[in-house]
């Protein structure tokens, strides 16, 4: 039904169940295949039963993996018949040249899976490696990476899927299931305490309120009203010691979370200010994808 | 019903029938928006009547603008009263700081689309920007620049709008409009005269046939069995120069494409083997998100 | 897009946007019409054009009205030149024999959406009827009333959005909006502080906890483990008052949720033990459906 | 594919085939999880495979029992490794503690279905339950009890099984598999006459026509026209009296159906003046649902 | 929202509501356009504001027209500015040559939907020719000319809406609007009376039965079931004419349908039978497509 | 997955992956199912597990057979139980009173399906036998008979599945995998020249482009602009060789395709001017169904 995966120094991720997941998988194996695979079909006239093969998955460049499991699903969906068996466990660290996965089973099917499981498992591999690096770099502080709503239309649940494999905890996963007030809210409602008082009165009442503030006046207001989160965007580091220490006075529940131009260079200095979390889009849009092939491997074949 | 749309210097981009995106769409703001936008929906409680705002998108980088036809579309699909107007031709360079649009409509539905709108066009206009350099780099030169199928899942039609939007040309767009032979299917088949032969005879007589080829030997195998398209993979520029010419000694038909680690340093040297096409996918596996954001216009609002 | 809606004495209710709801409601009426409706298609075989009617909707009972932009909605699936305008708000309390809506437009579409509009409107107004019995028992104190996840298949934010409608806050809308840690869980993870320590590892940040307790030892261990919400299972009244303290003496953000068996008879005396929120299935399990009829006004038809 | 069901003293029950019923069935576990079961799936991390358990149904109110294979498939549809054994056939009564079903299986699907699988079968069972007692009251005569096209929107099929399993007939399912002319269908075309007149020239043949009656002079009029079924509506049971002998007095084949405000304490009269069917939505707008909680049988776990 | 239609002369035939169509028709725009139309998108890049243009369409051979709303439907499922005028009534009869709709609007849109819609009409257009010659032939008789469930998979609605269109009557339109009771399932029952039996019990009321016989005797055992229609299937002439005095003899009610090899050479021969019914799947599988061209005026264009 | 099947003395045929056309078939149950087998599952209350049978498909005309891997899967999304077993493959001659398959399963899932599965097969294989009479006629000379788009709306993948069956080469599938200009498109683009030009430089690249001519001069230009494909539509026997001679002398690679009014008696000759490719709809608009019927063996129930 789901897997969940655990990563030995890093958090769980957690996969959404295959059914929430199959629509997508076979939506997008679909989209390559169209009316059908001219070269492989008329290859492999006889169908399923005669070429068995077997195949490998190589990585070509270092970095972390993510998806392999989908991977395996993806092949599923063409033939049942299609054993995937990853050689690397999710957020495992591969190196360049590294089998990452062996693959056997009806030769058409593996190869009108190819090019879909690939292009999943290189992106998502390519965002878990980007965040690696990010996480890396605070793993000995209290302060979590975190991701946002910055992902590819149709990935959202899989991109922050990877994201949760590289290390970092995911943020809310939609408009639905936590409250972000941003100036555009505040304005119209006409401040931050109308803002809030407004949303407390109809939103499920388990949800929390993150409030975003751009400066310490913003921050009080924001304490004041009781909110669960409050983001500090795009200040600079001297403020945003003073908006953390300012919060940590005031209220022992308030979460706090850095957010804006979060690079590799900054994040160090940033969660060092105290913030509980520090959010950044880069995985997802500044990542390349981690190159992997396949190889099919010739002599297996039978007919 | 579509929006086909000319740039100045550039190929004309085509984008698929809405018929067929709006279900792509409108999917994307589903997954965002889930049961629901907390926040949005508890401050404008009224519904779309009564606040009605003005926005701005602004880039925050230079590149090239792709996909202002599909945010207008995604916003419509919330509220058909929103009015996106793109400043700029899609494939339009546009400059940091440049307001590329201007948008108008109820609130609730400008805030409600704004990230997922974005988020798309961010992407589009990435994948638009990285492919214009390639592009730039040939084009005085008869060689085309073309994508690939390696592109993210359920995002296929999309992305190649995009590189056609940058000056590519678009390859296959799945594996049922062209044939692509590669060693696995020559391997399987016994070789490329029987593959070419088995697939001739069933797919849909005007389809073409490309042969992945690594050496002269394969070349001239493939001009042998009347290949329309050859593909140099990862061969070495002399090589590279030495298959074009048996080619164009051979043929007059058969079209040159070279593909495998082509770069911004070394496409102009591979274009000028003379090959009629290079294929790359940098610029969807390596292309940052264009960074652009929204700014709505408070003093706009009326109660 | 959607329709936000405010009750005087009451809490404002939110429906979701109608790009979420449209797939349902035609859904919905597709049931009903089936391959056609063999009575009203026959009667009136000239289309939408000639036969224009007015009706009106008649409670027979009094009770609170829920769900009225839903009937409008329905109607113009079938044919957008029918009118529904309904004369009370949302939450309204109607007496019997009121007109509580008025329709005009083709007749054909009148008469083959009845069923399904009444349908609905009359489940949603039966929720909204009991939840205001209960909210009206504890209209005076703190305490807020809270629907379950024992909702209608299929209608579960119909039903949710009814109890808002009622006066009730929302509980989580599903599994994946907040957690809650039932007996179950907390043995198969072999303590309440277990359970926390592994979800708090993998779920998004702004997520709250919420932890099921019977007895005094329970509640203790979820507050130390610092559980946002304490719910209180089935305990008697002194039980519930002690746990209250208890909770109030520890911390000052943890709420508080009174569950089990809550009925008209006991509620405000479950409210006074100082509960946060008391939740109860009742309204969707327990009530009856408000009966209302539709009546077409047979003079308005022309040919 | 599909599950017919046999009670002892009470009609046949007939399930639409699962084709039918999956994509409604999938679709209610959606509306549950969601984008993941935060609760549970970050409990059993490791999937499927390693947790093992035992659970129970226990009935906490007497009632009939309805949707048995409906709670095995939905199960199924989350892990196919679940075992769902009934221990009552569907119609069974059950009392009060009764256990009435076994589960075994992973436990995270055991978990992550139990709310939608009781929703269903508790919402269900309350239909059976309240349609059986009608049903009880006038078992000894000729007469059938009916339901009506009343039903919650989206489970037309499954409440209209629950009366069935309860003991009464179907009546039509939909807009499309029977005709029935109401006053407004009347008057739009000009008379009984006419409106059977233009009905039967359209309808595929087999199709039957039940006309609406308020009075003798209807009842009279839809006998000339050899209407299939008159419902007598509303009427005073000595008026109905007279109804059911006009009727008979002129047709050997004409059926005769009650309808309007029947009750538990009045059906038994109405049975009395011999009509054939008596139709009425009280078990689906009246009932409750029949409470059953789950048990987990936590020793049962394994790790 | 749904168009009725009525012939002068024939039966009114009635088309499904939209709500209901809608699915079908875009569905088979998308099964031709795939990922758009390579021709006229690169011919028309401007989209839909600049090429307006009239087109005509031409019956190539004399027949009966149906499916002309669908066709307008259908484009404007493509561009809501498109103008389909038919210039014949569903059913009427066209020469050679006759212009039968006016075309205008948006040239990419005309040619876009040319060819699905034009499939359309001229597959219902061939079955509404052939029903009208077998209908003709026994137009001054009593008995009814039928189709049967004898469809292509996917067209059963609009086929059966062109049998209409074309003189005949539906017979049922699934297997779910009425029950017919053939060989196998009576040797599966263990007869004719105990199949009857078991189905009145768990049939919605209104559903009538029908008797698939043979033979005299199993005439009379359907007679004495009191079945409301028997078919005589594969009767000799003197047979049929034997049955139906039969069951004249018998009963007042029931209906009779002769089937089986029904030819334009016999039907008026099987209808002096007396039979009420004749049905035939022949003008589904073995009428021809009605040949119908479009001509695009080219003179009208405009840039 | 999917299953490709070879003909001895034509043209392997390809049908597309289960993928692709499942929710095909399955919609095709959907629709006669409807809300249930009234019948069928009546008679067989107690499901799939007690009434076995066994059952025969008997051809009751000679032809060529086509689809009957489709039947199989559409028995099996009924009851996975069935096993349907065909006694010919795809392309086989069968005569008159051939058992062309086996089924045997539970007795419900073959009642229930027989329908559709019937409907699938008698529709391609009459467009496979019609086809075959074409093929046969030229089947010694290197001319191929190809389909069209002519096709029945959502049949489009299956009916050409069937022509390639009968022995047809497949011409494009739709609007996306291949140009085709008309005159109208020529007269657009303001002639033949520039309609290529900007196709060329917005097209996939390994597209092929074909023009329609229809005298000697068009055709020229058409080889003057490098058309792949030319063909010749409408043309008299002598124009269309003068044109098979231009095109020779001019071009090697250039095809040449005939259409127009092809029929069983004109089709040699025209194949005798050398035209490579000849297009007729004929096999899909003027074929009749082959009558093929089951006939389930009684014998064989148990109960």
């Amino acid at each position: 039904m789901f897997t969940a995966l655990v990563m030995s120094k890093f958090l769980p991720a957690v996969l959404p169940p295959f059914l929430v997941l199959d629509p997508l998988l076979q939506g997008w194996l679909l989209e390559d295949i169209g009316r059908g695979d001219r070269t492989t079909q008329a290859i492999f006239p006889l169908g399923d039963q005669t070429h068995i093969g077997c195949a490998q998955w190589v990585a070509k460049q270092a970095g972390v993996v993510a998806g392999m499991p989908l991977a395996a699903r993806l092949f599923n969906h063409l033939n049942d018949k299609v054993v995937f068996t990853s050689n690397v466990n999710e957020g495992q660290w591969c190196d360049s040249g590294q089998a990452i996965a062996e693959l056997s089973g009806p030769v058409d099917a593996l190869l009108m899976g190819e090019r879909v499981a690939l292009n999943l498992v290189m992106r998502l591999s390519g965002i878990a490696t980007l965040t690696r690096e990010f996480v890396d770099l605070i793993n000995d502080l209290p302060t979590h990476f975190v991701d946002t709503r910055k992902t590819t239309p149709g990935l959202r649940l899989l991109e922050k899927y990877a994201a949760q494999v590289g290390g970092a905890m995911n943020h809310r996963m939609g408009l639905d299931d936590a409250v972000m007030i941003k100036d555009n809210h505040i304005a119209a409602a006409g401040g931050i305490q109308q803002a809030i008082s407004k949303i407390r009165a109809c939103i499920p009442y388990p949800l929390t309120i993150e409030v975003e503030t751009e400066n310490l006046k913003m921050v009080g207001e924001a304490l004041e009203c009781n909110a669960d989160i409050i983001m500090l965007d795009n200040m600079s580091l001297p403020l945003m010691a003073q908006a953390v220490q300012l919060i940590r006075s005031k209220s022992e529940r308030c979460k706090v979370e850095a957010s804006g131009n979060i690079t590799l260079k900054n994040i160090r200095e940033v969660a060092e200010t105290g913030v509980d979390y520090i959010s950044s889009s880069a995985p997802v849009t500044r990542s390349h994808w981690l190159d992997i092939s396949m190889r099919l491997q010739l002599n297996s074949f039978s007919a």
